[in-house]
């Protein structure tokens, strides 16, 4: 652990009036004593991690946080946990140690474990201060970001939660060295997503550096870490609660929470189910008439090369249908979607022809990859 | 059920910029088509309930809410049912009928189904519309109005939760005439409270016709429930996250809510729990010094004169005490409590010794009353 080592950390703001809070990306954040000390608060802090990261991170963070009063909770690693459950044990572990209203909850670990311990924070006494320190790279460049919080339903991804914002996003860029392939091919899924909706020229960069990526080159992570945050950073700042355009982060996600639901968050990572997802859209958009064949074509590409699925699989397309019928963008009973005008693109819309969505699913979902 | 009866209906306003809502309070409001239809806009709308409430007024209340998908869930009656496991219940409800976030939910009953009903509405899809119908006195006057939602803990009361505010509250001042005389009792627990916080002429005005109040009356009980609820909608308009001087509307909770987890929420209603902590907080304000001896008489007179208990039983001190640890108003390990300078003038304070607090409770709750 190092001592007040003076070194720049990169900083991106999400302004939210009296609720802003920084993004710190560095490589080596987690040990850095004065870096977290002037961001963690708290005197009494509870961390949720899971059984795969706490063994490799916990003892790290757990020294630089000293001397405070903490507390960890480690729960099974994987979406599957995800639940009503595991936020109960959380709140449980919060009530025995006595923790007050001026607690923090610090979330170390991928999106579940963020997702889990910021609905925690927002539920306990009716919202504590709550840390993001993201340790996959789709925590880092999404799930980190922006305060959506919650638990999964058997009947749908997401459908309980809350609206919390962190106090910090803590990024240490080094948790990646120890990331497995595929977990780092499912965050590249949320990169591309963020070039697919707004940034042809990220989305350009990507197919030129996807190698660089792959390969887990610490310049090339960092960079999509950076861009991504502050696309993610500026979007919620402009629309918190998604009223508009933060829906349009949504892309790929309508046909990736079904594919994910029905397989009972089980069988896919849910970065791997965007990877999917941002295929199907680009392939709805062609079918609407939206999106030239070529577009798509590189679509299609980009995620095949990131090693990500293009195909749901053997889900069948009806009961992908059901699953995304429950969706959080269904209004008036119909399913919106966000579809491509174009690379870097994106709209939402709930006019389209029924056969279109019909058919990409059909095509999409209707036979085993 | 009328329709568009031209009945002019007491209106008040919480102030909350874009999220200000009415409170509606008139005799038979459960029943005007009209009134209900322009405060509730949803399409689909989720009725929480319970065994006792729903018999008496679902039945009218979906006539008037017609044509409608109204869908209800009835829950079993009393303060031990306000669980994360009923909270489960209604959001498995919502999926199973496939409510989108352009449903509502809406209470119908007294605190707990408006607390789990609102925490519901907060959760579900990170949050949805709610409109609180509250059918008893404690809910008229205090726990509809104001946004906090939430369940108990087996530790600790209302631990776990959301701020999320109605859409409105519709008060129907007729249900009080089938209300138990023992809710009524509890009910004006918190109206005394309001009047001991910070009006002296409401006091005063409790003691000349608390008679009137406990016979039923129905002029003097809509004159407590707009008193309480303009001073109630005054402060969350001022203070709706609790950062100050809404805490003073806890006078009596701490010593309550303890009251009420030590008794793992079976015995007492809220409302009784509240009416001996409002005589324990003028007792322990009279041993700090801040209350005279008559003042504090005269809350324990008009605490008894109302039915309800002065005293927390034989729950014992110590316990009342450990419970009490763990109220959301503790900061740096020390129980902050809600005092009195006098009748009208309530404050909170972390400054007081430990043996005031020790002797009244060693007065209040050592022995069985």
């Amino acid at each position: 652990m190092s001592r007040g080592r003076r070194r720049h950390v990169h900083t991106l703001n999400v302004e939210l009036r009296s609720r802003s809070y920084p993004i710190l990306i560095d490589a080596g954040l987690l040990e850095r004593t004065a870096v977290l000390n002037s961001h963690v608060a708290a005197r009494d802090v509870l961390i949720v991690s899971n059984t795969t990261v706490a063994p490799l991170y916990l003892p790290a963070l757990s020294a630089a946080l000293t001397p405070r009063r903490l507390v960890p909770v480690i729960l099974p690693d994987g979406e599957a946990h995800k639940t009503l459950g595991n936020l109960s044990r959380i709140l449980d572990v919060l009530v025995a140690n006595r923790f007050g209203r001026d607690c923090a909850v610090l979330a170390l670990g991928g999106g579940v474990v963020g997702d889990l311990a910021g609905f925690a924070a927002a539920s306990y006494q009716r919202g504590v201060a709550f840390v993001q320190v993201p340790t996959t790279l789709l925590a880092q460049v999404d799930s980190a970001v922006g305060g959506k919080t919650g638990v999964n339903h058997p009947g749908g991804k997401n459908l309980i939660g809350a609206f919390h914002q962190p106090d910090a996003v803590i990024i240490d860029t080094r948790t990646l060295t120890t990331l497995p392939a595929r977990e780092l091919r499912a965050g590249l899924a949320e990169v591309i997503k963020y070039g697919l909706m707004g940034d042809a020229v990220l989305f350009a960069w990507l197919e030129g550096h996807l190698d660089a990526l792959l390969a887990g080159e610490p310049q090339a992570l960092a960079h999509v870490i950076r861009r991504s945050c502050e696309i993610k950073a500026a979007i919620v700042g402009r629309d918190e609660r998604e009223q508009g355009e933060r829906a349009l982060l949504n892309l790929g996600h309508t046909f990736g929470h079904a594919i994910e639901s029905a397989t009972a968050y089980k069988e896919w990572l849910h970065g791997e189910a965007v990877g999917a997802g941002l295929v199907m859209a680009a392939a709805m958009s062609q079918a609407c008439g939206y999106l030239s064949a070529a577009d798509a074509a590189r679509v299609r590409q980009l995620v095949e090369r990131a090693g990500l699925p293009a195909h749901a699989g053997d889900v069948g397309s009806q009961t992908l249908r059901e699953h995304m019928a429950l969706d959080k963008k269904v209004k008036g009973g119909r399913i919106r979607l966000v579809l491509l005008r174009g690379i870097g693109s994106a709209f939402m819309t709930d006019d389209y022809p029924d056969e279109a969505l019909q058919s990409t699913l059909a095509a999409y979902s209707g036979a085993p990859r």
